[in-house]
């Protein structure tokens, strides 16, 4: 990224390095950006009691209010530090000042106060930044957002003949597939959305194929381990059922299972709340319960929300949990990691390549990067679109990020209500999926094929994330739902310790030398400013039935994309390259109607 | 210069003057520059004792900030004071404060504070700036600074039929030239370069004459005061050589000048390197020592370099100078204040006139002033130059600053290491031209030139800088190398004041009634932000062997003026015409094989 704020060390003037520049200035016309003094105070206003505590929160809260204005630490031009109780000799905002600027020089003063707003604030830090504008630039249509369904709708929009801009409030593309390599060597891993299959799943492989991608198979070789409610934990061969549970549990989760599967395949996805609408007026733990299952029928399904979905059966419509099993196939179909399943097939290079290569298909400079869209106003002649970085006029606009996140955009007209209440009522779950790196794949040794499946937690569902061919080792740990969010509350540290030991005490159970981690991969998607969770909004009982018709609908010269929106594999890659393509063909026929 | 911030008084809030608005918004599309805290430190982090000396310096340090950054007082929206113990009965920041802000209102805000940054800092004032801009403008040439070079090759890329833009960092024409009436009446004074003549300085006298300038000859008549190691102080006439010096010093002097003038007539000033690459191995100190050079010798060198280059003979190559009186036509000539040498006539109205005259004959708004260049980018198509108030597409880029200015700007690609070099290693000196005012020339009646050569110093040498015809009469007295720069150290009114009276101890002695100066000017090139000292980059020992050929080597699409790169007069005002003049030549060769 070019540097869109100018450091100026004026002759004469004392070194200034490394922390600032006696002066800063804009790159040309820029938008302003002003923070509030940031505080070391969290999301509930709480203040840890140790001042370095509280000045790294202040940075991170700061972070996060550059990042959700589309600016970035370059940007900065000035910072204001206020500090209690200043020890010239003892200046402890200077280490995390540094680590926050990362080799930015901005100007700034330092202002020891005697208090702050609140009598525990010690340190206040608050930022002035410009964010450079490209020209007003007016194209055919713009896609809000570079994920998956995003890039996908730009790429059928360019080469139907028109122009397209994509505007993404990340640095990146992907959305919610974000590879990483992190210490070379092309061992790549997915911190979010890893799976497809070649099968049913149509749509993504035939892309993966264009794009002459390295597929890898998923490892199912082995047992599985489960652990039961009573934390005991046996083994079971993949593909089969886990036997010997506690109270009879067996039985209750195959007949829960069996239930679940055979309902939702009476729903029609091109219309479900005609076919399930008794469904919708109680959430999934309430039709188990109905259904006549048990504590361990109940464990059993809070496995799949929390993995599938990142919250808990009491959490969400029966309906939405069935239909959302039937996109996939079923809840068999859906949960299977063989042939034809949704867990089949992985990455080489992860899942981000998918939308690095359509990336590089498109036009060049196609994509403005950390430039969230912040309005969009239709007038006669099309949609006016303000984003931090620059501003677009368009005949056609699509929208490719979740339903909960449209609040960020303000519409002009606003959303229907229907959508304005999809996008108030349905909810992001909790995924961490905490990625153990190890020198082997030592569980195989043992005879397992890396699952694991607790009904007491921390870990929900671990996998074997292997790239055997790069020497890529790694156990993906999936935190999730309710205990997932308690394990979040934790430092990283810990939490990441919490895994490793539940691993140990489950798959390295009666194995003696169980290696420590190398490595390990997190990111805690409900606390990203463009995800705020993952993977798929999730709809609360009563929802579907009043404002399902509302999820796709355009809203004039505004149309709606993104992997919730799909019929097929909602909440999946093959979800969202398919809603790209859907969304791309209902503005080519627009824009084609309007030429004739 | 318009206005570009608008100040406003709201309706029914209390009346604000004279030192602040209630209210300041900048003019349209603007640059932000947002200065760090500027405290009463000096370069070395040395802080005044006293509190007002410490708000002085931080008002100059601020203003550093705003020259370096292109701003100007009247560019201010917003002020904050930081003020530790603070009398609101003794408000000690007004004064300084009401003479900084010139009769400029920004927005205030007055902080006092328990303590700032260090404790012994007692005032702190930041300031936010908008600097408006000016539309993307499309030129064949544009050329960094609007000194005599500059402003040579714009008015001859110009005339050959292109488009050309001027971008200068200062408020004014004529970089190093700079020529003051501040009391009216037509008496300019040369702040900085003074000197041309008519025969082979034919580029400048060819201008001037063009320009209808008037020329005054420098007074020769009467003898030449010298002071010797042991400060004894004698006579002799303009034009021969001092007799009687300590320590049989008149033979010293003659036999190394004559030994200069002698080598440095056998170098090519086209090959420097080729020609005396072993003079280049060593300083000119130690050359004079080989050549056998004594106390006086080395005085009398010293002479030459500091008020040659601002520099002790230990601080240059010896092939440096040699070649640079070379490019004079000799020691002897360059030295020479009569007819062919390189101090015969002076500016009636002063140096500057000659870049007054070229801009005049540009077309109108050729020149964006307060505007340094920031970057430089090239691309395929041409050159993007950023600048502080708007920013420029060209074919190509003349620079004509400085190389040790270079780093003010961000080339892309980078300069070439050789170029890189040259802007590091080549250093500026210090020469300070201290010029006292008299009511008469006295020096006159007693049968003085006004000529004082001191071995001893501080005034290094002084001439005769009247102007008759006006009644402008003063004594030009050059504080340079290292007896220049420890007056540097002084406060001004002590260096004046010590200037005074070593006029008055050399000159004046045995005159009982030498008046009182009636004015002074100076100016310390080595303290200006867009100098950093004068007159022309020098080379320490190696750097021409290694790097010489880099020096008016073009960059791609940049080509670089400036006196420093003439062949001939180096580090004059023939210099700098004659590189401007080369500079347009390259590039209307370019740009004509551009359109073949």
């Amino acid at each position: 990224m070019k540097p869109t704020v100018v450091t100026t060390d004026p002759h004469q003037l004392f070194d200034s390095r490394p922390t600032f520049s006696h002066a800063a200035s804009s790159l040309g016309p820029s938008r302003m950006v002003m923070t509030a003094g940031q505080v070391g105070a969290d999301e509930d206003g709480c203040v840890p009691a140790d001042t370095t505590a509280q000045i790294e929160l202040a940075f991170r809260n700061l972070r996060r209010c550059l990042e959700a204005t589309g600016a970035t630490v370059r940007d900065i031009i000035k910072l204001v530090y206020y500090i209690v109780d200043y020890d010239p000799n003892n200046r402890l905002h200077l280490a995390p000042l540094v680590r926050f600027l990362d080799g930015h020089r901005p100007a700034t003063t330092l202002v020891p106060v005697p208090k702050l707003a609140r009598p525990e604030f010690k340190f206040e830090v608050e930022a002035y930044v410009a964010i450079p504008q490209q020209p007003l630039r007016e194209v055919d249509v713009v896609v809000v957002g570079a994920g998956l369904s995003g890039l996908k709708t730009a790429y059928d929009v360019q080469k139907a003949g028109y122009s397209c801009a994509v505007v993404e409030a990340r640095d990146r593309v992907g959305g919610k597939t974000w590879s990483v390599d992190k210490d070379g060597g092309d061992k790549f891993v997915d911190r979010g959305a890893a799976w497809i299959n070649d099968t049913n799943q149509s749509e993504v492989y035939k892309l993966a194929l264009a794009l002459g991608l390295r597929l890898v198979v998923q490892n199912t070789t082995g047992n599985v381990v489960q652990q039961d409610i009573d934390s005991r934990v046996s083994q079971f061969p993949y593909g089969s059922v886990p036997q010997g549970l506690a109270s009879g549990g067996t039985q209750d989760l195959v007949a829960i299972r069996d239930k679940a599967e055979s309902v939702c395949q009476t729903l029609d996805i091109y219309d479900p709340v005609r076919t399930g609408g008794h469904l919708d007026k109680i959430t999934l733990e309430e039709w188990i319960k109905t259904e006549g299952g048990g504590e361990t029928g109940l464990a059993s399904a809070a496995i799949w929300t929390r993995a599938m979905l990142g919250l808990e059966p009491s959490e969400m419509s029966a309906l939405f949990f069935l239909n959302y099993c039937k996109s996939g196939g079923g809840l068999l179909q859906m949960r299977s990691d063989r042939k034809d399943g949704g867990q089949y097939l992985r990455f080489a290079r992860g899942t981000q390549s998918l939308s690095i290569g359509l990336a590089a298909l498109l036009q060049p400079d196609s994509i403005l990067f950390s430039s969230p869209v912040r309005s969009a106003t239709q007038t006669e002649r099309g949609v006016h679109v303000v984003s931090a970085r620059g501003d677009f006029l368009c005949r056609r606009l699509v929208v490719s990020v979740p339903t909960p996140l449209y609040k960020e955009i303000r519409f002009e007209p606003p959303l229907p209500a229907a959508k304005g209440q999809l996008a108030a009522q349905n909810r992001l779950g909790y995924i961490n999926k905490v990625i153990l790196r190890y020198a082997s794949p030592w569980w195989r040794q043992h005879g397992l094929c890396g699952m694991l499946q607790s009904f007491t937690g921390p870990v929900s569902v671990s996998r074997d994330s292997s790239v055997d061919e790069v020497g890529q080792y790694s156990l993906t740990c999936f935190l999730a739902g309710k205990t997932g969010r308690e394990q979040s509350q934790l430092s990283q540290a810990e939490r990441v310790r919490n895994v490793a030991e539940h691993i140990r005490q489950t798959l390295g159970q009666g194995i003696s030398d169980v290696p420590e981690p190398i490595g390990f991969e997190e990111h805690e998607w409900s606390r990203d400013q463009w995800a705020q969770g993952c993977p798929c909004p999730t709809a609360p009982p009563g929802v579907m039935s009043q404002y399902e018709q509302a999820l796709r609908a355009p809203h004039g010269r505004v149309h709606f994309v993104g992997t919730e929106t799909a019929y097929e594999w909602k909440g999946y890659l093959e979800g969202a390259v398919r809603s790209g393509a859907r969304g791309a063909q209902e503005v080519i026929q627009a824009l084609g109607a309007a030429k004739l």
